[in-house]
């Protein structure tokens, strides 16, 4: 996001979907939190409009697919800018040679929803790889503290479609993060949220994350980091 | 630091370190910005203490010299985590075959001073290299704006020790990031400060940052973490 990592908007009471029934009833949702690549960069640039949509931030707004693809993927997942992708089905994901990633194998879950979820935007989220619907992605990045002297993993962006929130995918992909995080030793994970989004916030410290009052994010950018950094 | 990205004590009426006389007079201090490398460590972990107890924040200070070793200085500088150091001399730095880092060239000023500082600590803070003293250091890495699709810096700590304050030398450090951040073409240089302490948020907007009152900074450490990630 332009900002300082905007939260999601959040699930304030997300469904346990990590607990998984051995046969789906109802009606299943067939979930995959995987790694993205290049080819995922039409949806990401998609699903980043949205959220500067959603945040009323459309005139800080100034990617493209182009610079996307410019700048991300050049690193190894998880050293440097990584994203995930969550993505449903309404049918078992089928074995995929191309998503089996063995840096990170995907991530796959069945929710069992009351009614089947309307999605307006099935067409133009379904992707051309396997017919799936991508339905949102976090960004994160290691950052570093040095008391702690350890990386950890800043979330810049997480964000679920409208359609799919309030089902606990927002945690699904924040737990795809603190796991990674746990696997590799690091000490923290952080990300950022407004200070007036109070279902946001109690969503985050139910999870057990600290919110801290007293710090203000800083930021030189355009003229002033010109001003500041161009000579 | 342990919290996130605490800054320097502000110099609130930096001195312009920039505008070099020709010929120093007064007590001209000779002020070197370098990248660091592991040698570094030693000071570079009693500056990070000295910061903790600064800020009231020892309790959260577990790092070791062998903990950062192990941590920093294992990805080329500016793609990771990346320490700058700052050090001074009362004589003019001889030219340094070690420093003379093709990467980064040291930057080097002369600041002229009123009277003499008065270091208490010189000893504990000589390099056994080339003699000059250790005063302050930066460290920094990659981060990331969806929106700008650009990568950017996040200074995670800029520490001066007490004497050297108010002397434009945080200006000078913080400076020296945002050049290298227009050299590369990024978005934007963040950091974060307390709200309570106002010298440096002035100091800091009259460099042209701005300081965003609304986002929260949200982290998931130690239990809470292993409670989400540890399955």
């Amino acid at each position: 996001m332009a900002a300082a990592a905007p939260p999601p908007p959040p699930t304030p009471t997300p469904t346990p979907a990590n607990t998984l029934p051995e046969t789906p009833i109802g009606n299943p949702l067939f979930v995959r939190i995987r790694l993205a690549d290049k080819d995922d960069v039409p949806h990401l640039h998609k699903l980043i409009h949205q959220m500067a949509v959603f945040e009323r931030l459309t005139h800080l707004f100034s990617a493209t697919e182009d610079s996307l693809s410019s700048t991300l993927f050049n690193s190894p997942p998880f050293q440097s800018f990584t994203v995930l992708i969550l993505e449903v089905s309404q049918t078992p994901f089928s074995p995929d040679q191309h998503h089996n990633n063995p840096i990170y194998p995907p991530i796959i879950r069945i929710v069992n929803l009351d009614l089947p979820i309307n999605d307006p935007e099935t067409e133009v989220f379904r992707s051309s790889r396997d017919g799936v619907v991508v339905a949102g992605f976090v960004l994160f990045f290691p950052n570093y503290s040095t008391f702690l002297a350890k990386p950890g993993f800043y979330v810049e962006d997480l964000y679920v479609r409208d359609c799919y929130r309030r089902r606990g995918f927002g945690k699904m992909l924040l737990t795809a993060v603190a796991s990674k995080a746990v696997k590799m030793g690091y000490g923290r994970v952080e990300w950022c949220v407004l200070d007036w989004n109070l279902n946001a916030i109690r969503f985050y410290e139910e999870m057990g994350a600290e919110v801290f009052q007293e710090w203000r994010i800083c930021r030189l950018t355009g003229e002033s980091l010109q001003a500041l950094g161009g000579n």
